[in-house]
């Protein structure tokens, strides 16, 4: 924080009637609402803003959220695992847009896509966690190489995509059951590589646990696994990988 | 059990001194020994004469199993899981042959090769499982078509033996850590599959169950499973499969 | 892919303005719709054309699925786990017929029966899943001696068909609770032998968990597991193993 | 504790040294060693006296306990889960038995055998832990009628005891692996059936879960179960059993 | 089975239109149903007809066994673990009770009590397991000594009881959340004692795992475990036990 | 109990009608309901009066025990996990406060505040069990110093109460997730340490385990758990150590 | 760190030979030695100086740690969890003292006892534990009463030592197995209680998990749970709430 | 593959007495030792060459494999969790270094340092996984910024690094017991971030569970995670993403 910022931000608490607690706030990088403290630094420490995680606040929670982040000018706001009655007063108090499938609700203008991931889905029922991922990698500034539907059970699937595979510059797996494609995805690129094991399957898939463990466990090195249903971890992660280019 | 093997039974009873309760007992299909039952009419209800599980017995239990087994006429023994010292010790006193690093004994004589089964290794970890797998399918009467060493992580090893594949009758493949070989061979080939989840691994595939939850939810249809390590089961399953022609 | 079926689909290519991109992927054997791709050699490969899971997927995806492979000349098409306002869904619009309580939707015409496969049920409980089996054999083309609600607490209702167990080439046990039939029904009989646990029970069952593990240990050697609930699998295999014939 | 105890301790204390915090520990019936407090009412309270549990403890630990009981002229000491080496000292200390396989060690005079319970045992590698169970039986004053290697793999060796089944007052069930015995015993019986699951087994045997699961799904009703490897808590309920008649 | 059961058995097949197929399965003791058979040689065997699990039966299924078992006149007949839809259906057609709470339904005449279990209930969210096992207990002649609300953490609610347990004949705990109160018991009486784990708690109580393992780890002796919530099995294990006497 | 309330206590048998059962169970401590034992020395004996857990409760049965508790002139009445429907019944019937959020409702007058407790919430979706810790201390006579959303991926948030954190007299960290903040908290105070992981978070949190394990072994000693999701069992423990000085 | 440190620390710097980099790390309260970073403001910061836990590391880096460590003045120190080697030869290095069953190592002169914790010990075989926790606080500056051997079993060895409950400050309970101790113990006392469950049992006691579990669950409020076998972990919070007086 | 290196292939078939069938298998890129199969394109697909998982092989398996590649001309070789006897086994038949702590061997030349990766170690007990993870850096070509023993329990000394975090390119970091250094370095960094939870720890770490499930719930997005103690896998992941620059 320079001295221009800390400047300003005593100017509008002397001009705007802003109290001197939130200026102290502020200039610690820290926004208060009535329930939450936003962390204002993570772009700059992080390079990434606060993503506000859905599940388990109320409605009043998140649209406080918003609107204290509009409020500082914030453009570009992403809510997680965003409940289907949340998502459509989201919508109805603020537009957006939001995708029920994921959970997905964004708000604001999309940055221009500076990098290309290549995200790969095992089966039709893991396109909810995909789509997860594709729009928060849309909101980070990055386009999607989109294959899906290519189970290890039919191995030619994936194998036409070889091409493809050997010149991606990251790529992210998504495969619940028995989260075989990783392992598979893994002996045939160079690149980095991420699992995100979904909640896909029954009985003794546990929920995801089949599928974790196996992507923990991949003999093909050069992978790493986020959270089961984490398709937003691991774009972030795409993303900063992404950056350093 | 017909007439003719009753009225042996009696006669031997009659004659060698045998008592009254062994001879009720034989009628009955049993085998006495000093701390064991064996049940002589499984090969008549199974297809399969017991054998001897070694883990957990001590030495001198297993040598008066195999004992009375011999007495009764019995050939081609055989005792799995065996620790060293006890494979050790039946060699000294039998004979046979001990392989150390499947802890398989045998026996005996073994019976002529009535059918092939494909036996597909995932790494050189493994081998430990696939020679209990190979041992006890030559004691049915099997024999092996053996491709080893062919991981997931360089999927054209395995792509290689296609042809193979889709000519085998009944396949066994054997892989620990994330067991992603067993859903690969299932989308390449027609018969019945085995799958053999194995302790290889560490960390997170506690000791197995990452790989046998793996294979418990392939999306290759056509496979089932047996327990961890177990070699043994694959084969008579295998051997079971192959009888049916 | 022989020169004949290549030379038809490019003349459809030609003929009835289907896109070139399909037409590579009808060589490759692969079947694009919105969201899916079916791989159409899964017959050659495995025997068995693709089978749609329908957990996880919304009805317009399994209709979008269905209505591509029915253009396609596909016919004998199962969707397993479908809930019940997906199965109503696919009978309004397809025909066909759905089972509510296992979950399984058909369509098509079923093939003659060409094998018995003995499908043996532990409870009336256990029924759905017996269910899934059973439809999915007889679109599979095979019949079944079914024997039901033979728990091992009245061990006499199963010794009844002992001689029905001796002669079957194949036999699926499907049972929850603590899952005991896999191991008595492995000494009664010399066929491969196929163990489905269910989740029946509650408590420390652990949603099937306890039978699984059961069927994993059971000490009757001969036999295989699939996973929990998993009707479908069990089929397939016993299908394939019959297929050998 | 009546009026003549009392009296009784309270005259040690005059007569014999013994300090006063001591008599109050015996009215209290709290007998004080240098690192343990033995519960001198128990066989009042609960119908048995105090066991020590060897593992875990020094022998000297256990020496300490064992001297001050019989400086209190207790007799019929039982330990329990002795490693060898502890009970090798306590047999060249006080004599007394000890049996290497179960860990139990015994010290003093059996009681008159005043009931007898059947003990099934399904395979040899349990019979460490059936021998647990016959010895504290032994100690309680209760004989064993012991049917041993009857696994449900051959289920034709139980049934030849059925009737044997049908006339027990209580059953103890032994098993390892899959714990099927328990289920099948508990359909040809009457009485009070408790369970033993057994860590015998390896691979998803998790050392005794999947037999213990089994056993508290059993589907046949009238039967409990102890802990895993507990042929101790097994024999001291059968015999509470036994007692109230 | 008697030549005089078996008399009347063909006797009606000639006389009653009964089927030879039912005749056969009758002198098995076999009841056929639409989905089930009824195992009517249970209460020979056994000591107790069949009892119905409810859940995972559909409402049909459950009047069909009812109505096969009230014409070969059965009576007392009992369904346990029945939602509260088939309850009501249940009530509506055969008359009978149901227990919301604990989803036992009754049907026909109890038995004059023989005998008295002593059970105790740890909390008032435990009371529903509770009523299952003293509505079994009814229905199988036993009358009970019931100790409510007395868990642990006021140790002197269970104490002021201390004499009713010393001179109980056998005891049922049914406790939920760290399942303690089994070992306390265990230290104040002599007779068998069986715990009851219930699902009661949340967080780490797993719904129910952790009364499980703390019960099975008593260090109190003489008590065994059953399924968590599994009122009724602990009922049926008492009974047992006091028709020893 | 000293004479005086023992004197009080027949004399109201005497007059009020009150029966000699009662009598007896006061002058124990105990206060019968219809279904339940309310403990009235608790407060005697453990500092804090008894608290009604109202999960698996049926309504009626919480306010036959709050109507009892209120006959005895019990005031400051805490109902905690009670469900959204229990709660609004018992405002309408006994007037008192209920917090939907968290569950907690309460009847009657607060006490005093005597001491502060720094309660640390990690986010938002934690807040619940934040409230119910809040509100069980403020019953207990203890008011909070609220620091709310400071999770350690903002450590700077944290950072910046670092002075409270050292001034505090006893801390309760609640989190769900990684459970990370309780280790970072404890390396920067001297007084003890109160940790409740809470079931915030999806997939590999699996309901609270992630932070359970996590917060048990944190590298910073000073600090102990609860269960998952405890808020009340915190506010207690912090409540008996405030009462310490 | 105030100016007088700092001064001092910069004339080490010039007059002792030590680094630049030394100094620096000195200032920010870093001690490096070969392998290690010690946390010298750790005491200022959490009123305990740095512990070192033994288990992992090599007696080398252990002995570089001490030896520091003693360089900077730094009396009073103490190693946890070190094996039996690592402790010999400590003492031969630096004497000290060593106690193997616990594997406490500690160097240097104790503080004068400031306070007294109750420390109760379920059973001998948990002892090592609980001498982990006694010499901690001893070098903590607390005494112990120490109440030992008063399982649950047999609760009037217990309930003797109530006054003694009802007058401590804070209270420890150590107990393996079912862990029942915690909550009898919780209703007992007002102060506050800290559980430490020990991995002491067998079978499904899944070292430590079921006394664990249990003591999370405990129905006695005002109690908190360290890591299994963590005397240590108790020992300091023990201290914290004793300092706060 | 290219035509020249075909050519050389064949040659060496005609001139050096080497098999047809090897010559096909070094077509396929396979070369084949008595029980391997080396994957001899892995480096053109995977950017790495076959690195050799020592863990259940035999020493002799291993050195064949190494002699394999090493008259392949391959240089570089590393074999991975190689026990001790192995490891020196090897140096005394190549030469090369082993380092016992971390079980890495390793043979040939390193590649000049192309990257720096930063390598942060929690403490002390984690250095064996870190060991590994900076040998397999070396010997793909990267060097190490190497932070170590920063735990969070003293926060500040991970702060004084702050600068150098923000500066990475990409981090891994080590951690056991709770795993919460990932969260609070996440929270510090703009650069790819790489988890490994270790086994180090005790009681509920459940040999590494616990840092794993924390790793994997982190609420700093923007990293993942590796199988427990896998420092070699996150060193693969490292250098792939440092390679894409």
């Amino acid at each position: 924080m320079n001295a221009l910022k800390i400047k300003k931000i005593i100017q509008e608490c002397l001009t705007d009637g802003q109290s001197v607690d939130q200026a102290v706030d502020e200039i610690l990088g820290i926004l208060q609402t009535k329930e939450a403290q936003i962390d204002l630094d993570r772009e700059d420490r992080c390079g990434l803003q606060e993503v506000i995680y859905g599940k388990g606040k109320s409605t009043d929670q998140v649209m406080d959220i918003i609107n204290a982040m509009t409020q500082k000018g914030l453009d570009n706001i992403l809510v997680t695992k965003a409940p289907q009655d949340m998502g459509q007063s989201l919508v109805e108090n603020f537009q957006g847009t939001y995708d029920p499938s994921s959970g997905i609700y964004h708000y604001g203008s999309y940055p221009p896509a500076k990098g290309e991931v290549t995200l790969i889905c095992a089966g039709t029922s893991d396109l909810p966690i995909a789509r997860e991922c594709l729009l928060t990698l849309k909101s980070l500034g990055h386009s999607c190489h989109f294959i899906q539907d290519v189970g290890v059970a039919g191995i030619h699937r994936l194998l036409a995509h070889e091409e493809a595979l050997q010149q991606s510059q990251v790529i992210i797996v998504i495969a619940g059951m028995e989260g075989a494609l990783l392992s598979v995805v893994g002996g045939l690129c160079k690149c980095p590589l991420i699992g995100v094991p979904t909640s896909v399957g029954y009985g003794a898939s546990f929920n995801g646990l089949a599928a974790l463990l196996a992507m923990l466990n991949s003999c093909a090195a050069g992978s790493a696994v986020v959270n089961i249903d984490n398709g937003f971890g691991a774009a972030v992660l795409a993303s900063r990988i992404l950056n350093l280019k």
